[in-house]
């Protein structure tokens, strides 16, 4: 069954990952330090389709026919790497998200964060 | 029920971190140039834990029950920023990811790149 | 006598920097490698202060007096990073800027450019 | 005269491509926000060259004679970023690499980091 938001647990999509480097013999190379800087580089190359653009322009690149391809790519060589890393420490992504966003619920009280982007320090 | 990788969808994350930035009227905020860069700080954040480790050794700061404690966090964040972006820039990761690796079974052929590092142009 | 950017020659930095990692028996851990992520994750820290502004929101958090304190120390960071990596690799900067300099007059030529932040394959 | 570290200062260098930007009619663009995520994606570009070799490897990389000019491209974006941002915010680099490094020699004294590559909370 294909892929799809709606339908694909975090499991399925680590798993397919990381049958993908076990077969090519790749987990030697999946350190920890490894993949965190493929990670960066990846999204250092999200963060190139929108440098010289004003965030409100960005939405609209993002909305390109062409570019969104691309954009796409990026993201998932993010999330893939993300989740490969996830596979080399034993982390559980969905349980350590919802942990974080307790932890950020409590930084950013809604009363106080509401249209606001100041850092929890700063409220 | 709690988040796990093996009974949680994306798109139940993805409703989770849209809620949360809904709530605080941040949506104006989530511009895709923003997330990108707050996804690419985020990976900056995780890769501190293993600058002048070797590789081998940043397998070992991994397991250390402490230092786990952040990288999860890290790593959570990373993963937050990737789905709200999706979340703004209406991408089906899971989909995304499935076409991308697609792409990379293609580029690396399991018998030219086993045990091998290099870039698919060198190989 | 004090550094300052109208006296200081980039020879003189980068004396500075490697003296104060040879001092420290530091030079095993600066491996090319290593200095890339430090340097990548010092960029990292730079953008944090500028993750939710505007564009012309971030020259105003620029002259912020505290702020700019900050923003001074992830910036040295990046560039001691960015001359020990050129101290380790043997890299003459102020040569390589001035070739990457000719090089992008010839794919930015004023007439085509002037005005617009469009990558040079798209002018 | 042609720039090479040993002759040319910073505020050189500064010049030069604060000019580069002023005949393209760039300041515009040049805001601190796009100047450092521009800074951030180049250290990702520096950075691939390495993701999965080891440290020790990629002091080779850095001496192959093909790579070393693609090497010597990304790090001299990074330090033209690194000085426009200088340019734009005003910031004396060499003054505050000096400050910088005072800062660093107090948090890493010598008798307690040499050989360590301990963080300086950790020492």
């Amino acid at each position: 069954m294909a892929f799809t938001d709606s339908s694909t647990t975090l499991a399925e999509i680590k798993t397919r990952v990381l049958d993908f480097a076990r077969e090519r013999d790749w987990e030697q190379f999946h350190a920890p330090k490894n993949l965190s800087m493929a990670l960066a580089a990846e999204a250092g190359e999200l963060m190139e389709h929108f440098l010289w653009a004003t965030p409100e322009a960005s939405r609209t690149i993002a909305q390109d026919a062409v570019k969104i391809q691309k954009i796409e790519e990026e993201l998932a060589d993010v999330v893939i790497y993300a989740l490969e890393f996830a596979n080399m420490t034993g982390i559980d992504v969905a349980a350590a998200i919802e942990k974080k966003m307790a932890a950020n619920a409590a930084k950013y009280p809604v009363e106080k964060s509401k249209g606001r982007s100041d850092k929890y320090t700063e409220l």
